[in-house]
């Protein structure tokens, strides 16, 4: 925390910070246990691994992807985190083979993309508007920054300095250089990981020139097209806001076009703006980040409503059952709103965090951690994909893009790195899990202990523990969702309000080993709504729960999930029942519907409205499409 | 009607039906003066009607697409039906430069596709999965039937006999004969129409053949793309039930695919089954009929929901700002129920007829009769289309694939022969529209005069003059709108519930000239729901006031329809405004919103249901999209 940077706060590192127990040491267990070596399995099958050996050959079939390195880098980089928390000599040995395929694929100037080296090589760096080139350096990059942090091995790491020291001369305002950036974002944010792991200023120079050449005129993707016999006028998608460089990015104020690359350029932008001081660059990205989550993110945390694109469409747009919400987008949300929080304390930002992570981004995987959405709809009737282009209701195994597999891998490895941040003079906990921080505060080492069954149940157990008595803060987030939190040190009551800051409680005080928080977030069931301008949840209802949002699906209300209504007064109980789920709380009320059995066989009559009593089951939306296929529903009908 | 057949009744022609004022009138006046010159403009811009010069050679561009050939024959038929009405000199004079050129461009064996001459000439009949030959041929058929039947002039039928005597020799089931049928089919219903002007039975032969080829195994599209080279497998639409021959068409019972070759189908087999006598087709129709009727059609009579592939989807599935629902599906059904009513006098076949003329088909055209709709969507946002990939939500001059505007002409002139039916012992009356039906019963003359406001006002006044007093029947439709009908005759009530049969009063006794005959319709306007698997209407009710489905749109109604509710108890009022389309009769209510000023910048939150008192005004549907670009909404919420 450089005086000349903006940061107030720094996440805690992999090695400072340890989930131990409760719901996400669930979920990343099934993630080491199951989805690692799934990943890698497909991965090898698919070709995605031998790739790297080079030896494919014009004719062959299956010739290597552009972005196929991305899949092994972010496979890779899952591994790192997870190797951090937990030794495991398998994924260890079988990343270090990945890593040694890597080593040899270097070509002598250091570029290192294998579709451009044995398939296309005449093409390297002549598309950088489609072909990914930069994109995939940075997941590469990433994995490298990872796998060293973890393991303290740095041959993945010199590969991908060679290969940045590359990129760094290819790219650049200087003569003889190439003017360009990624039209995939992604390489902005990795050369900042970059800088931080190897303490050179240059890789955060390079960012900061991605991003800021990005959108000027005269266009670098309408230059670089002409110089390739294109039109520059015959882009598939028409318009440069698809990939964010319609305008110079300080100029952007709504989020536009593709929302993985979207997120991951404003998570670059953020890192850039917090490292260099740069305050203008800042207030872009929090214009773009009040965009995207008060008008075009929706309620699991999902963002790019249109899978024409698979991109953001316009203010308040969000229909359900036409959703696309890609995991990787809800993703990207995670890493911008994690850097936002590290320059701006807001508990706004741990918020959204937390409404992807728990809804929109573990959605995207099944309980057992083998199979994988996609896309995240919030409504589903089962025929209705294979008539109106939607993806399937069902998680599959694998894709032929397969960005999101290894990216939800590579988040729920690293879960731990966004609990806390150590401010200048305190700690931070943004999230709560069992687990424990280390913080280095006042000139000593401190730990804080947590013991929660969060998001389940509504207290949250804090051991501070100095090495001596000292004045520093401890700053508990109070969920944005939470009303009327409760808060003790040793037993006695803090007025939360009078200590909230920005959505967090600052407990500033003398702390000692042994002291105790003990926090208590009441988490009524709520009906939630959304704004009126939101056309397709309109007189309805979504069922919140502490973090978790819910939904109805079929095997619990059956069909017809869209004539359920949930009177304004229906008594909603929470209830749990280790045969589902193994025990995560449902909810139930009554509801009404019509009698479709007694309706007749006419489409359509003068209204009678004559509805019968029909019990409502919700259970968490991550843990849909589970028990087989069938109907889903978030926003139910309210009377 | 011979006994063989099934008809229990048949259409007054053109020549025996007049439409004189009132409603129909006035749309078909806008059809005469300005769609129809304007549609030969754009056939003439586009080289449509050049391209029958024949005068294309390789490498030149435009070349004829293999159904312009269509668009010549639906704009022929609609000016024919046109000119029965209504002579018109220029309308005339066009028409026969056209038919000139057609005759001209016939081969010597009688063959008669343009692309199919110029283009790719040794590709003939041999792709007629997806070459719309025998579909092109169909058109051209119905053209030269109507024409003749309006202007006694024989050329274009002679044409076209020669035309249908070369398919007749190429297709069949004898040796040396293609064992096909066509991919779009429309040729079935026009060679039935060919036998009623000619006499000709090998024409009704050849569409029984047609009809009953279709879906037989071998199937005829695997054999003939084996003998392109191509792999049958590779099929686009991936299974034959886009062109419903996926199985014979008597097992069929469900409406599958593309949803205007369905109707066309349906119709052809509709016809033959009459003609034929052949009670086990008529089943399959009549199932057919039910499948769209009581699940697969929208309030507006569209159908087709899927635009992948202009299909039917699946039972209920009936989404409303996704809706394709083809305006030539609409029609095709117009000519389904036509020809069903026909052996079923059962007024169930007419009052979908009704609600697709009023709805569905006339909201294709503006009602200046120059701009069209391809696509009659039932709620819109208009950025949606955007992101969406659906049409645009503003009518279009014209469309590269233009068989909607000439097919809304050609119906709209063809109108009074909707109106009228001659029964073996009375005359029917299915529509109501101020004119003239001259029917011949008991070996006499009898006219009915009609005259009437509807659908606006509830009265119908007719007068039967038979020329000399005689027993017949008169059978009046009551809508299946309507409740509370009332009848009189010369001034003495009739209890309409005693004469009903199948929803039509019939009324027999002794008629002489000038008998009266006052029909009430009581209009109130309906608050109509949707059959409980419809999801997306749930919570919903459309406005209909007669056989009139209305819609909000933003300009009278302000942004974000769907937040206005219709309380239970509002109560409707009919309004009439000069300035407003005429004095069409407008619906106002008052609704109730949110406040979406007061509710602040969040996205979500928890629910408060406060809604302020908002003024709702609807309009009725066809008249939507004629006061400029806005939101638009069938499917109100209700309180």
């Amino acid at each position: 925390m450089g005086e000349t940077t903006l940061y107030r706060m720094r996440p805690l590192s992999l090695k400072r910070s340890r989930i131990t127990g409760g719901f996400w040491a669930e979920r990343m267990e099934v993630n080491r246990k199951a989805t690692l070596p799934i990943e890698y399995e497909q991965c090898k099958k698919t070709g995605r691994i031998d790739a790297w050996k080079l030896e494919w050959k014009p004719g062959q079939p299956n010739p290597p992807h552009i972005f196929w390195g991305s899949d092994s880098g972010k496979w890779i980089e899952a591994v790192a985190y997870s190797l951090a928390a937990h030794p495991d000599k398998e994924l260890e040995r079988l990343a270090d083979g990945v890593i040694d395929l890597i080593e040899k694929a270097q070509q002598p100037d250091g570029y290192l993309n294998i579709h451009f080296t044995v398939v296309e090589p005449e093409k390297r760096w002549t598309n950088l508007r489609d072909c990914h080139e930069l994109y995939g350096a940075g997941h590469l990059i990433e994995a490298a920054v990872a796998y060293y942090e973890a393991t303290g091995k740095r041959k993945l790491l010199d590969v991908l300095c060679r290969y940045a020291d590359h990129i760094d001369r290819t790219f650049g305002p200087n003569e003889g250089q190439k003017r360009g950036y990624c039209g995939h974002e992604e390489i902005e944010l990795a050369l900042v990981r970059l800088y931080y792991a190897t303490g050179e200023k240059r890789y955060l120079d390079l960012a900061r020139y991605f991003i800021d050449e990005r959108g000027r005129q005269p266009h670098y993707f309408d230059i670089e097209a002409r110089q390739r016999g294109d039109d520059p006028k015959k882009y598939r998608w028409a318009s440069y806001d698809y990939n964010q460089s319609h305008a110079p990015v300080r100029e952007q104020s709504t989020a536009e076009g593709h929302a993985v690359r979207a997120g991951y350029l404003y998570s670059g932008m953020a890192s850039v703006a917090a490292e260099t001081g740069d305050r203008e660059l800042l207030k872009a990205c929090q214009r773009l980040w009040k965009n995207i989550t008060l008008r075009r993110m929706y309620i699991h945390g999902g963002i790019g409503s249109s899978r024409f694109g698979e991109r953001f469409s316009y203010d308040y747009d969000l229909p359900n059952e036409e959703a696309y919400a890609e995991t990787c987008a809800a993703i990207a949300l995670v890493f911008f709103a994690h850097r936002m929080l590290q320059t701006d304390p807001d508990a706004r930002y741990a918020d959204v965090m937390e409404r992807a992570l728990y809804n929109g981004v573990i959605s995207g995987v099944s309980l057992d951690g083998k199979q994988f959405f996609y896309d995240n709809v919030l409504a589903v009737d089962p025929p209705y994909h294979k008539f109106s282009g939607q993806k399937s209701p069902q998680r599959q195994d694998w894709f032929g893009c397969a960005c999101c597999p290894p990216n939800l891998a590579r988040l729920l490895a690293s879960l731990p790195s966004y609990v806390y941040s150590q401010g200048k003079d305190g700690a931070w906990i943004h999230l709560y899990a069992t687990g424990r921080g280390e913080f280095e505060i006042a000139g000593q080492a401190v730990a804080i202990e947590q013991r929660t069954d969060y998001p389940w149940k509504e207290k949250v157990l804090l051991t501070v523990a100095p090495e001596k008595p000292a004045v520093f803060s401890v700053a508990l987030r109070i969920p944005g969702w939470c009303r009327g939190a409760k808060l003790a040190v040793n037993g006695k009551p803090i007025k939360a309000s009078a200590v909230m800051k920005k959505g967090y409680a600052i407990v500033r005080r003398e702390w000692k080993a042994g002291d105790r928080v003990e926090l208590t977030l009441p988490m009524p069931v709520e009906r939630i709504e959304a704004h009126p301008r939101v056309r397709h949840d309109a007189g309805r209802i979504a069922l919140q729960r502490g973090p978790i949002v819910y939904c109805l699906e079929e095997m619990d209300n059956g069909k017809n999930l869209n004539d359920l209504v949930l009177p304004r007064r229906a008594k909603l109980r929470v209830k749990v029942n280790r045969r589902l789920f193994g025990g995560i709380p449902v909810i139930t009320a009554k509801g009404r519907r019509r009698d479709a059995a007694r309706w007749g066989e006419n489409l359509y009559r003068p209204v009678s409205s004559r509805t019968k009593s029909a019990p409502i089951k919700a259970v968490p939306y991550f843990a849909w499409a589970n028990r087989g296929l069938g109907e889903m529903l978030v926003w139910l009908r309210c009377g």
